[in-house]
């Protein structure tokens, strides 16, 4: 039997009604002109017909009552499992545009996944404008990350748009032949690291309270730095306790533009994404009156990959950074955003290698230790958002001859943090997903929509006359 | 501040993962061949605008930590209801028949209502074959039972087709003039007599013990007796503890077509109804390869308002009938369950009448009682199936120009008796709904064919010609 290991137990332990620990992505696909009028059916019928299941699909808790104290997985054989209680196909209702799209997809990223079952869920949508399609995939963080999610999705795509493949994403396992390993490997990689680094945080946490302390002390000296301290984010509506519904949120935007305007202002492109971020913060809030005075600060991952070594392992850590959102002026604001952007980072490489990637629970700890004795969003939050961007390839992808047209990393939220974006990088495109507090953050869709005008403000003020995107 | 009654109590310390305390009716209409394209999004658009609530729709649980132990409601103002949320413009997956309408009502059917807003949602739902729509409307029984439900998607018809009237349900508040008589009103009056009679059948036990003795004394007498004994019923797959999931499924009767049946063979319409959803369970048991060698026995409610009486209260009780599912010959069942009824209701009016509209308590309360203390679906169930028959008016109602086509009442599950067969009779005809536990019956919809297949049965067995209905 799988043991449940310490990440799994985390995301076990913190799931409540308001903080359910699933993660999701929702990916677009353009349906081939000579489809025939029922493919997405066709399609359908050929998924669920794979009713084959990979680990972790095949794992189920072995007793629901124990999931918080002393979870154990079983795994539920093949014709134990049903299909189409997982698999479910689905429509929208006409025009069957973003709107509908969201709203859909709020509803099914706001419900808790049955812990009765394998935890997960893949909803094939049809009635999408344009001729297209979409996928919505949903697994518990216990059992696989948002990154995991994104990759073992696109192990179901082909380069080759005449392959009519269509590959269920449940079949797929880890590509590892120690079982014990594939189960292993078939977890959250990167959030498992941050949250083993939360333990292991609480060993060396003399290493990290002076961090803490010297980024204090740096914030001190000079209110006006560059280096945004943790905790010390102002209070706003995204900084509350959350409620058990979510608000989902789209904007696609051409990998090139943002691009074209990074090499113009000689940052880095994840400055770019940010600033764009900040500028659709700024005025989504300044319309809900409730724009602070001060500049709102984003926790964001970083790579901190510095020593040739392959591995996944000990890559990923955190900064804070600071988005500049008291700025009016957007190009003042990009460049605010990549000198805190920078500054953060100079403070992550002025720790010891060990510290750095136990930089993260500087913040997570605390954060979900919150969440876990129940004061999370009565306290200062860790930052005001999370922004994550997560790379992928930038050539086209297919499924059974759909082109994808973006893919939308969908995470989970905290108490005290109602508010997060991710970012995917594929076929040539910047799916961004915003995933908010329904009561704190009303009209979501309005945040993604400034984003991509943010993004357009910036072209034009480096003089970029590429447009975000038409939506 | 409204308070919670007796009623609201029950129904919200029962509340659980696996019983979740809602009600709902699901019902379809055949949109006018001169409608325009979009006549079901003009129809969302003009509901979803009636944002003001009548009560109960705009209660709301004062602390939801205590709804097990002291609930208390509080009055939401119109403008902190987030419309949105509880009305839902959905769709279904093409082809858009009744398997693809069950699957996506077994989901909604399925998910607790959040505790955290007012207790119900509405569904308008596009996409159903031959021009049709559907409607579900879903409320907490604590708020308002499934014939209020009904009652109050009743007023919302018309009787007039030119008419394009489509007032929101929401905002039809019970017809009397105190508002506290009102909110009393709005809540469950049937099923809160029972429960009512629940607490004073406590009162009265020594009345209704000797009842049950009787009962079972008169069954023991003679074992093949038309008296269905509580608790005596055979274990079945339909009796044990029940899972988070539902399958629904559906059927429809022609009126006439049963009427006909009950006065060639000299019965009640009821027992025809009875006999037809004996038929199907015979067939779909013996399928599963779970068919008992004793009858299954049905619990339904019966109409005891014998004096005159015009006003609603004491009007109700229920009645344990045998099934004869283990009677092959269809015209043989059909003779035996009229019987078996007429045994019953002869039994309870052998009671005195105070302790007649008491009767349902010594099923109910033991019943309750056990989920309550979670030991359902452990010990004997006090009958196999729920079947309930609700009369409605037989003439064509309209929404917005759109014939009803029929109203299925969807009901609520307990540990132990994991199937509720419930009909509303409307436009004349009969909408059968299915409600079943997901994981002990499989292919519910197979139930609802093999219904109206012994439907058709129970005529070609009486000579009469016409058809339960092509579906």
């Amino acid at each position: 039997m799988p043991k449940a290991n310490l990440a799994d137990r985390v995301f076990l332990t913190a799931d409540s009604e308001e903080t359910p620990q699933h993660v999701a992505c929702l990916a677009t696909f353009i349906i081939p002109d000579d489809a025939p009028g029922d493919y997405v059916r066709r399609l359908a019928d050929r998924l669920r017909a794979q009713a084959t299941f990979a680990s972790p699909f095949n794992y189920r808790l072995r007793r629901v009552a124990l999931r918080k104290v002393a979870p154990t997985w079983q795994i539920v054989p093949d014709d134990q499992i049903d299909i189409d209680y997982h698999f479910r196909h689905s429509a929208l209702p006409a025009p069957g545009g973003e709107r509908e799209l969201g709203v859909l997809i709020s509803r099914l990223h706001s419900r808790p996944l049955d812990p009765t079952r394998p935890l997960w869920e893949y909803h094939l949508i049809e009635g999408l404008d344009r001729n297209r399609f979409a996928l919505y995939f949903k697994v518990h963080h216990a059992l696989i990350d948002g990154v995991g999610g994104v990759k073992r999705m696109q192990q179901t795509l082909t380069s080759d748009p005449r392959s009519d493949e269509a590959p269920a994403l449940w079949t797929i396992g880890p590509r590892v032949r120690n079982p014990r390993a594939a189960a292993n490997a078939a977890r959250g990689q990167r959030i498992r690291r941050a949250m083993r680094a939360t333990r292991e945080g609480a060993l060396t946490a003399a290493g990290l309270a002076k961090a803490a302390v010297r980024l204090v002390a740096l914030a001190q000296r000079n209110s006006e730095s560059d280096v945004a301290v943790p905790f010390v984010a102002p209070q706003s509506v995204i900084n509350r306790r959350i409620g058990r519904q979510r608000r989902v949120a789209t904007q696609l935007i051409e990998f090139d533009l943002v691009r074209q305007i990074a090499s113009a202002s000689g940052v880095k492109i994840n400055d770019v994404f940010l600033a764009a971020c900040a500028g659709g913060l700024r005025r989504y809030l300044h319309e809900l009156d409730a724009l602070p005075d001060k500049s709102l600060t984003a926790g964001t991952p970083v790579n901190i990959r510095i020593d040739g070594d392959d591995t996944t392992t000990n890559a990923f850590s955190m900064v804070v950074v600071k988005l500049g959102t008291e700025i009016a002026d957007p190009l003042v604001r990009l460049r605010a955003i990549a000198r805190s952007n920078d500054a953060a980072k100079d403070e992550l490489r002025r720790l010891p290698k060990t510290l750095q990637k136990l930089y993260p629970s500087l913040f997570m700890a605390p954060f979900v230790g919150q969440n876990l004795v129940g004061i999370g969003g009565r306290t200062n939050p860790p930052y005001n958002v999370s922004i994550s961007n997560v790379p992928g390839p930038l050539e086209p992808k297919y499924l059974a001859g759909a082109r994808m047209e973006a893919m939308y990393p969908l995470a989970l939220l905290y108490h005290g943090v109602g508010l997060f974006v991710a970012l995917f990088a594929a076929s040539g495109r910047l799916g961004v997903g915003f995933v908010g507090d329904r009561d704190g953050l009303p009209h979501l869709q309005r945040l993604a929509v400034y984003t991509g005008d943010a993004m357009d403000e910036l072209a034009d003020a480096v003089g970029v006359t590429a447009r975000a995107l038409t939506r």
